[in-house]
């Protein structure tokens, strides 16, 4: 094992910097250089590749977004494209390779394992979806996004006892909104996991506003339903003047928490450990405060749940 | 002069309550009484009416939104409105009232002035398009709000080399957007104030395009245009990739700047000095950093410019 | 099960208010009435004990400190003290108690559980140092702070090139350090749990130099070794400006990070569905994302540890 | 004029790469290349000069410190300096220099256009004590910073029932500590203009302790008194918990607010304009929200005066 590369792949979250940071240091720390791959998969059909130093990652640790850039890529879905792959890989004397994404770039990262090219995932999407981890890379930035938002949204909120709609991010997953929602004591939180039911809405809107209560807040995830639609249908039922906010691409950005910083280095680190000890298939991720790793089967194949336990309380203390 | 009221008017902007804050404190310094209004002239016509001691304005400095709330009142625009307000004012007891908002508040203080009633006006509104003061209480808070979303939106423009079109608030103001787009160097800002030339801003899209740029960002307020349609024509027009943020409600909120809480505080003060001292049909302002007060005409009559020796430099340097 | 009271005590830490309105709101939810205990085991012995509605919560999730206040308490720790503790205790009517603190803090709970009188413990400190769970509420949002700080010494470092010595809290626990440091990417970590090699620190510094580093950060636990002396000796044997930074209290509060709410919103639920369901002398904590409970004398008797691996992924990364 | 210098001088302040940013592509909108100096007059005595393209000052408008450096120069200060440094700037066929920094490096910049080498200042320093300008660039975000750190005290101020001393900086301008207390609600102030009473600050204290304060904030810039020897004074005398927090180095770092960028590109890009209409030996500054220009001999001349209005309004609003 004496050339690794690197890649940042899907939909940018806070901390892939730290992660690309803590690969090429680790790397450098036992002897193994590191290779950067720009745009993902497609510059790795570009052979968009170039040498990392250690001083190329110096003062990135703090920086949100990817200093190697992320792209989707059409080609590497083909049998054609994934050959390429393999043949940019091998030509550029790489032995092994590290991708950094969320679910579908870990299927990129499984078909270069299944076709012989030893190859780790790091988890790294704000969508908390990947199973085998706890937290995934970003997660936790997006969040802190979110809920700075909705903590400026609520003075004007209560300044002008309005309800609020707020979407938040993520097709398929509802993590973001239910912690954000639970975060910032959220009426009402849609997620794309759960049935949403009108009634119960617009019962618990009409009981805080009984109640005295001077804002109201609900957190829509785009998959579950599109927030403008939502906030006219409320305004129509309630009568109460509705305002929605959708949060749009901020929360991808920013510099990562110092939670994401540390998750993304310990996972990276681990990752090219393993790639070093000449274990490859994996992805890595963190349970219970440790760091461990498990086969990329694993992440894929397991459906993603929300916390059926977290998504009652933020009903039970929502009251 | 030994009451005064005060009341908060039109959309919240932070600092509104460090404006109440100097407001009683002042007051009290001077041994007068201050009476809190809540929900700006619609209170007053409801006789929403208490008075404020020292502590009720503790620890409410740093606090966004306004805790006197704010209303739209459509009754204040009658004359019976009108006397109606003054009648409760004089049966509260009340000597004088300082009024804090934007524009539309000063009409409404001006009314009341003019009907015999001393009023002040304090500017607070996130637009900043108040003649007689160099800077409105909000702006600066709403400012940083705007330019932190974007330096998020930038990193995930970076790393997917994206255009991405921001619309900011300013329906008939371009400050927040010319400012903004200003201090985070913007390739194009539309103003209300200024047509805008869809031509020009491909040009200067394709130009750094390819110079290498890896994102572009464009500040649209909402007064110029829809940032949803310019977002789409951009993309029609250069093929490429773009994205819209329109960063809505977020805006108003946020616990006020040092900056804001500041000039509150000085304009608050001189407002209730002001009152104190038997002046009134006035409006309070700060001018090269020190405070000042003009004839609430002055505010109303005077247009609001934008300043066209910075529209001129935003230009330049986002060559 | 009808009343619960509940106290917050040790250092204050990010994330009591929003453990407080958990339990109001989570017990109110089943019928149970809450009564808050102000100042901590000082408030108890002081009969400072009032009745929280779901009112009192509101608008509190966001905030720093802790509404109940906290104190120490030196008559507690004497038997008197906590029979007349007790004896307050059912005169309120109260039929058990959650205490929110650290280990301390837990001490006190243990004794009165031991005493008869039904207590469960949320661990709440920003040392992170309980064992039973993997992270204690205000140790992430505490960790933010300190990143931050040093984001912005990052800047003035590299500006002037010079070395930087930067004490963080941490008597006894190290974790803030750790943490902060690996997420900073400091040169050297000092912590309690381990000691320092002076030669070693100098030779980093040094290697850093020659390598062309802009700036060096040098974290210190204040229970390792005092900052200002530290730098003192780290200027004497490099010769390279240093400074020292004592960071201090910023570090306890500001607005809950969206984990910790969410954490302290977890464990108070839990704490109080405990209570209800009668068991008691526990401690509740997360671990692996799930919420979980041990004994009280699980968190008391098993001693705190530093993350090995991690202290050893720092010094590999800061190569 | 064909050739423009820009060094940065002195403290480094957020909002130097804005300006930098500003000069080089004011300068080239003009067809005027822009040679960077490093280190300020230091680096200009060692010939650390190089090309600024456009493409060197893209992303650094939100980034804190300044990507020039900084330092001091004893050589500077003697004749053959100061001869040496004009020679390099010739030889490296440099028409004008823009210096960026507070009243020293003003004088640095009056001496080169004395010795009848065209320079022009633009005034960055957090301490805001530069006649001539109503703000300098970074005393905003300094600002910002300093009550960002209050506002966490004060959570864990409340908590606790503490008094709190937090010195800021400000070796002779107590602007800073000024408007961070007015910002903040500070019962006591120290500036290095003003004499302190201790008799007063202690009464200030007891009588707001009376009135059931939960804590107090006392604000020391380091030119008026030592924090740490304040604060045993004043424990002493009250018998409170007093702690003190010492800001240092944190007050200089940071992503600049958006008015530090703004002020910073405005003064940058008007001291070009300047130099290529031929004007020189003046400092460039905004005065009623306009940008102006006054020669270098009026920055140096005039003393800094506190703002007493602001002084006075500070001990009212604080009773």
């Amino acid at each position: 094992m004496r050339n690794i590369g690197i890649l940042t792949s899907g939909g940018d979250s806070p901390g892939m910097n730290a992660a690309i940071r803590a690969v090429v240091r680790k790397a450098i720390y036992h002897d193994v250089r590191v290779w950067g791959i720009n745009y993902g998969f497609s510059g790795l059909l570009n052979n968009d590749i170039y040498p990392l130093e250690i001083g190329d990652v110096g003062d990135i640790i703090h920086r949100g977004g990817t200093m190697l850039y992320t792209a989707r890529c059409e080609e590497f879905k083909t049998k054609d494209g994934q050959e390429k792959a393999i043949r940019h890989l091998q030509e550029a004397g790489m032995d092994a390779l590290v991708v950094v994404g969320g679910d579908g770039s870990f299927r990129g990262a499984q078909t270069l394992d299944n076709l012989g090219f030893p190859t780790i995932g790091v988890p790294a999407t704000i969508d908390n979806d990947v199973p085998g981890t706890d937290f995934t890379v970003g997660f936790d930035t997006a969040l802190n996004t979110v809920i700075e938002a909705i903590d400026k949204i609520r003075d004007t909120a209560t300044s002008h006892e309005r309800t609020y709609v707020i979407e938040v991010m993520g097709r398929h997953a509802g993590d973001l909104a239910l912690w954000s929602g639970l975060a910032d004591g959220a009426e009402t939180i849609l997620i794309p996991e759960q049935p949403y039911d009108m009634e119960d809405t617009v019962r618990r809107l009409v009981r805080g506003h009984k109640r005295g209560k001077k804002h109201s807040i609900i957190i829509v995830a785009e998959g579950a339903a599109s927030g403008v639609n939502f906030g006219k249908e409320i305004q129509e039922r309630t009568g109460y003047e509705t305002r929605v906010t959708v949060l749009g691409h901020i929360q991808r950005g920013g510099s990562p928490s110092a939670f994401d910083r540390v998750l993304a280095s310990r996972l990276a680190a681990h990752a090219t450990e393993l790639l070093i000890k000449g274990k490859s298939g994996r992805m890595v991720g963190m349970l219970a405060n440790e760091i461990d790793d498990q086969p990329l089967d694993y992440a894929l194949e397991k459906p993603h749940h929300i916390d059926e336990n977290m998504y009652r309380l933020s009903q039970e203390l929502s009251i």
